[in-house]
């Protein structure tokens, strides 16, 4: 079966986009998440054209083989992780801006196009792509449409799913279809858009995609504020909240994030306090929100930056980055709760209280505007006997952030890490309306198999 | 069959809740869309709790009895209507705010809860519930849900499926799912919430919502601008967009409508122009935005009210409720297209052209901001023989629509009344995956038949 598609696969595209070259396969095996089960594509497959895919999934079709789609492999659940006997289908090379139309303030573009560059080539308009998960450098538009990325931004401007009108969708028989609309307004039909958004390449093969754009804010203000300790910082998300201000960005960083950006920066940050609350506020009231917001966080006892801080708004590209080359393993996780807004403080320090337990290590930010935090959690890198307590102390973090009415997962999507406290959040009857979506989108189940949906549990 | 559901019926529910009187009957049987296929329910079934709409809906399944749901009635593509042999089923008892949580910023409600009920209780802690349709009065949010109403303030807020964050729903069997989280932001398994959102009571009964709530703005500046023309004041929009201010309402009234106003409350706005676009700007920067408008379409040859304009705020209260008590018939038609921004002006002509080529009467007004027209098509009443060329207008506004890349309903819903345009919108594989997603979750096909998709054309 393996050297019939392959042989077909280079029968039918030229050899540059195709290749079994192990190093190559190696290279395309897994994205940035935790690796649980490390398997190797029997090939790595380029499309280079919408029929490309469409050849290619015929042919997944025909031969039943499994195809894992791939970005930029930036994502951190192992959404893009090769199975067994897969081919990786990559749309890096789909890269281009098909469209940008300023007054209809939409941009038609191919899935490998990379976030920032569409920003860069829209901005010229005087418009925006909201949606900026960490990674917006280098991941695409398709993997952002898989996950249903966030950002930073996404409390006042939304998430991917907001943004997205319309998509091109190879089903998994190799059937273009078209879902959505280019008006912003519509609904004519289920809504098959918000549907394949975030469902990480499990029902078909996003090769195009409608988005809205936003206008450039005019001003945009930057606050850095340190406090005493992480709990008052939470708190003073709430107290913004409260003044009736929505910042476009409301970044914390607890004091050991601090401490690892003192030591990659040579900062003093740490010192000057035990946590930090980045926020921006945007638009024509930049100033007057900024203003605000400065006054209630001073009143919480914060040290708030001058009106003009340089220094606040090299500590947001910081924050962007915050990840740096850190890439997940066995003795290192990051997570990705979300819960309602009030119970940040609370889960905060239960996340203290569940790494002192564990003995385990722990960071926290947080896009605290919309209550989605990402706490990291390690041991020390070769300690094979710690690990079961640090999967003890993520299994306890998962379970308190639902038991306070949060998900498993804010932005960064189920994969195939999170698969397994899906069923903790979600019942029986719910997966099995998901898996029935599956099953008439996808009814060999070649599309990403063992990713975003637990198997069910026979009796 | 009727006698045996009935009778179980009345077994099961209070006396109360149950009707089978001829007027009570009659007073269920429409919504406000025009009616193509007058049907009388057998029944109407009122339930107070997630637990009568679970045994109504048992016993619709065993007996195989069609089910309509129905909150206000106030929908206008006839979702709502009764069809053939159906219980009509109504959640407008069940309106209940459970809970609002400032903090959290979200609202819990029962499907009966009447929109502006929601907005009169979260204004008290300074939010907002935004979707605000015409009907906001009136409408209830489980209506509001099924349709995913949009409204006045969309194009800055976003429509009623970005608002919902969680859902209740009593599916075709009885089995009650929820699907959604309480935090803002999620990615956990597929999007059913949005499926749900939008499909007009045909995948399952929605008997709770959580919502999320918005800033109710510091301020609210509020201008009206006369033009010469209607395609002037289209142009306006786009120039609005072009100054990258988004303002919160931007709607557009031609001449036709300026003079039904004037009719009605003995104004003189048609004498002051032939098209008038009213403007809203709201939060902290309303001032700065307004000053830019008000110079934006001045330079257009506007002319526009003054700073504080009394007058300005009641017209868009008259623009809310311009439909006032008007009822779609045979003899008058309400259309919903939305197109995008760049073809509102087109469009317009378009409009214009199409009800003097077949010699009908034509109003539109539009929620320009997002491109979503309200024309209105009609003949003197009465005139039956002058039918055919309503139909064939209302045909053509709709071809012409989608070939300037629209959509045939912008926010009202596909319902009973639109699904024979549905094919010209959406491919038969797109329609195909509907049905596919309809037969899951509603194999015996009992939830609102005929609404929302058009049935399989056989071979």
């Amino acid at each position: 079966m393996t050297d019939s598609i392959i042989s077909a696969l280079q029968a039918t595209l030229p050899a540059e986009q195709v290749s079994v070259r192990e190093d190559v396969l190696a290279a395309h095996a897994l994205d940035q998440g935790p690796v649980t089960d490390h398997k190797m594509p029997i090939a790595v497959v380029w499309a280079q054209s919408v029929e490309d895919v469409q050849s290619v999934m015929k042919l997944a079709h025909t031969h039943s083989v499994p195809v894992v789609c791939r970005g930029a492999g930036t994502g951190v659940s192992g959404g893009a992780h090769a199975t067994t006997g897969c081919l990786v289908l990559s749309l890096e090379r789909m890269d281009r801006i098909l469209e940008i139309h300023p007054e209809d303030e939409i941009a038609r573009v191919e899935p490998g196009v990379v976030n920032a560059d569409l920003n860069t080539a829209v901005a010229e308009y005087g418009l925006m792509y909201a949606p900026d998960p960490a990674s917006y450098k280098i991941s695409t538009i398709g993997g952002n449409v898989a996950t249903n990325a966030g950002g930073l931004r996404c409390a006042k401007y939304g998430v991917t799913r907001e943004s997205v009108l319309a998509l091109d969708v190879v089903l998994a028989d190799g059937t273009l279809i078209r879902t959505g609309r280019r008006s912003f307004k519509g609904v004519a039909g289920y809504d098959l858009t918000g549907l394949f958004v975030g469902s990480e390449g499990t029902l078909g093969v996003v090769v195009g995609a409608t988005v809205r754009l936003r206008y450039l804010p005019a001003d945009v203000q930057t606050i850095a504020a340190f406090f005493p300790e992480v709990t008052t910082a939470a708190a003073g998300v709430l107290a913004v909240g409260k003044a009736r201000v929505q910042p476009a960005i409301m970044e914390l960083l607890d004091g050991n994030t601090l401490v690892q950006l003192d030591a990659e920066q040579g900062s003093d940050l740490r010192q000057r306090g035990g946590a930090l609350l980045l926020i921006q506020t945007d638009g024509f009231a930049a100033e007057t929100e900024a203003k605000i917001v400065r006054q209630v966080l001073g009143d919480l006892g914060a040290t708030v930056t001058a009106e003009v801080s340089e220094e606040a708004v090299r500590l947001v590209e910081l924050r962007r980055h915050s990840r740096g080359a850190e890439m997940d393993d066995v003795f290192r996780v990051g997570e990705d709760v979300a819960v309602p807004r009030s119970q940040l403080v609370h889960y905060i320090a239960e996340l203290e209280r569940i790494a002192a337990d564990h003995e385990v290590g722990l960071k926290v930010v947080a896009h605290a505007g919309d209550g989605n935090l990402h706490p990291t959690f390690w041991v020390t890198a070769g300690e094979t006997e710690k690990i079961p307590l640090l999967n003890a102390a993520l299994d306890e973090s998962i379970e308190v952030g639902l038991a306070l009415g949060g998900t498993i997962t804010g932005e960064h999507g189920v994969g195939q890490y999170k698969v397994r406290w899906l069923p903790l959040e979600q019942r029986e009857e719910v997966l099995e309306l998901q898996r029935g979506i599956k099953a008439l989108f996808d009814p060999k189940g070649l599309l990403n198999p063992g990713k975003a949906l637990p198997e069910r549990i026979e009796a």
